[in-house]
């Protein structure tokens, strides 16, 4: 799933350029970052991108390796029900049996292996109980309050690796509730990860999201007709806008989920790529040569220009042609407020 | 005299913009306020500007309505003595008995009214006194480490305005002597504005700087004719870099100095300028139109890009075309390691 756009990593972001293509975290961006990953476990010519049309560039140059029928384009995005409901349609008409691991494209994961394994205990879940849906669930190392929350249940019989029925799923907590999740033991940060035969989770669909569901099948009767683009781009303005887990996931009745630990996160702000990145001995986060003295625990991306910093701690720096962002660390989240600033004030150009 | 290169308001002055091109301190650029000062005592013809060849084009553009016999260029600059010393031999070939008010152009100076008394003042104490050399010394309000001083002696009677016999110089001293010099109150800030006649200062250069008089002797022979600029280059290529102060002013027994509060700074770092400009209610000078949220006590030029800023606290940050920096208000002296940083490593395009 690549189609999402963000503005929390404005000025690097950019509605033309969403987060997954921007390489935060060293040379690969996030999107080469997953699709190397999955190489390990699926061969490269059954990974298939879900994108909308406006991102198709900026795939054919990230992604050169991906042939056509690997891609598969939204007109434009309704959040993640539809995007994994046109998906499992694709691929139930090539392979009825087909088992779909979903993954965000904006995530970063650091223990490549782990990972591999886990995705691979989840298809052997679903080859044991093929009406299963199985959602990765990440052990908690802080009471986080940017994830949603999977709350489990009981172990899963006979299960390789750690799998539990799911209890409940639980919204972007605060903090006190986040450190009552966390002394609990039992709940999990919730990944947006998703394993499940094609064909299952269109009949859940069916049973739970039935407007999505009539639009899905009309789209089906088109696939392949010189009506495909109109038909998709008609149904897309009628359906709702809804996440896979408001839609599915939270009234299901047959949910599993998978404990991983692999060094994963969706990360978030700016804030969170500083922690991710590996420090120099002042504590900086130095991109591009900037020029410091004395500065402790900062973020610098100096981009293309000469940029100087002198005496300042706990920054975030950004710089690039057009746009500069220079926030305080704890205040990254606040980058959606400028954005909206500048939305409001007419100057697109930088956005 | 407008030769100065300066290196502390980088990135906005540069090697060929220096700081009395800039408009650090409202529409005007400094060397602007300064003329547009001195026209209130003086008719415009009788300003004359001494800088150097490099600076002819931004004269020109700056100071428009100056014409040529109003603008002596040196090679290069050497200090503020030989600058002072070929002022002066101009002044003489065209009135011997002229008095020079000798100004920097990169001053600030608030009490426009107060200051040009003042000036006027001094003339009436040289016409009482044609062989005193005349310093304006600055009644400090704080015990300044970044300013030399002049410790005031007797005072002269009969004179207009508060004029003083000088007991001594003393250079810019650390913060200690600074306070026992503000509890005597007997020590003033050295403005390097001095008011004289030109034939007595060529008299003074004569008996103390023998070298730098036979230099201007030798260009004294050559002025109008086509060696004029060959011998001037020549002369200057051989004489001593020094300033007025330590070549003449502390070694001169007829020294007076007036005492002036006139808002006046030599404007010497960003710091200064954040103090000096008007503040919005949270402390902050935004100049061109920065997005700020959250910020206290900063001083920001936007230049002319998009920069927006979060949460942050005394903080200098000025954004050219080409490079930027971002600096702890308090420690905007370390610019000059920044230029110097930049010098080392070549990157002379900044600069």
């Amino acid at each position: 799933m690549a189609g999402g756009v963000g503005s929390r990593f404005w000025p690097k972001s950019r509605k033309s350029l969403p987060k997954q293509y921007l390489n935060l975290l060293g040379e690969e961006t996030l999107i080469q970052a997953v699709s190397h990953r999955l190489q390990v476990i699926v061969p490269a010519e059954r990974i298939l991108v879900i994108s909308t049309k406006s991102q198709r560039a900026l795939l054919k140059v990230q992604l050169p390796w991906l042939r056509p029928f690997q891609l598969i384009l939204e007109p434009f995005g309704k959040n993640t029900a539809p995007c994994i409901g046109l998906a499992a349609l694709h691929l139930v008409r090539r392979d009825r049996e087909a088992v779909m691991m979903i993954l965000p494209s904006d995530h970063l994961i650091s223990d490549t292996d782990k990972f591999a394994q886990l995705l691979q205990d989840a298809v052997a879940v679903i080859r044991q109980n093929p009406e299963a849906l199985v959602t990765i669930g990440i052990e908690p190392t802080y009471p986080a309050t940017g994830y949603g929350y999977i709350q489990r249940g009981a172990p899963l019989e006979a299960a390789a690796g750690k799998a539990f029925r799911v209890r409940a799923f639980a919204e972007k907590p605060d903090y006190e509730v986040a450190q009552q999740f966390i002394s609990t033991g039992e709940f999990l940060w919730n990944s947006g990860i998703f394993v499940w035969r094609a064909a299952n989770i269109l009949h859940c669909i069916e049973d739970l999201m039935p407007d999505l569901s009539s639009g899905l099948k009309e789209i089906d009767k088109a696939i392949g007709t010189s009506k495909e683009a109109r038909v998709t781009e008609r149904v897309y303005k009628q359906i709702r806008s809804d996440s896979i887990d408001y839609g599915i996931m939270e009234h299901a009745s047959n949910v599993i989920v998978l404990e991983g630990r692999f060094g994963w996160s969706d990360v978030g702000s700016w804030e969170e790529v500083y922690k991710i990145s590996p420090h120099d001995e002042s504590g900086n986060v130095l991109v591009n040569n900037p020029i410091v003295r004395n500065c402790r625990n900062c973020y610098i991306d100096a981009g293309a220009r000469v940029v100087s910093l002198i005496g300042v701690e706990d920054l975030i720096v950004v710089d690039t042609p057009d746009a500069l962002l220079i926030c305080r660390k704890d205040q990254s989240q606040d980058v959606k407020w400028v954005v909206e600033k500048l939305k409001h004030s007419g100057q697109l150009k930088v956005l």
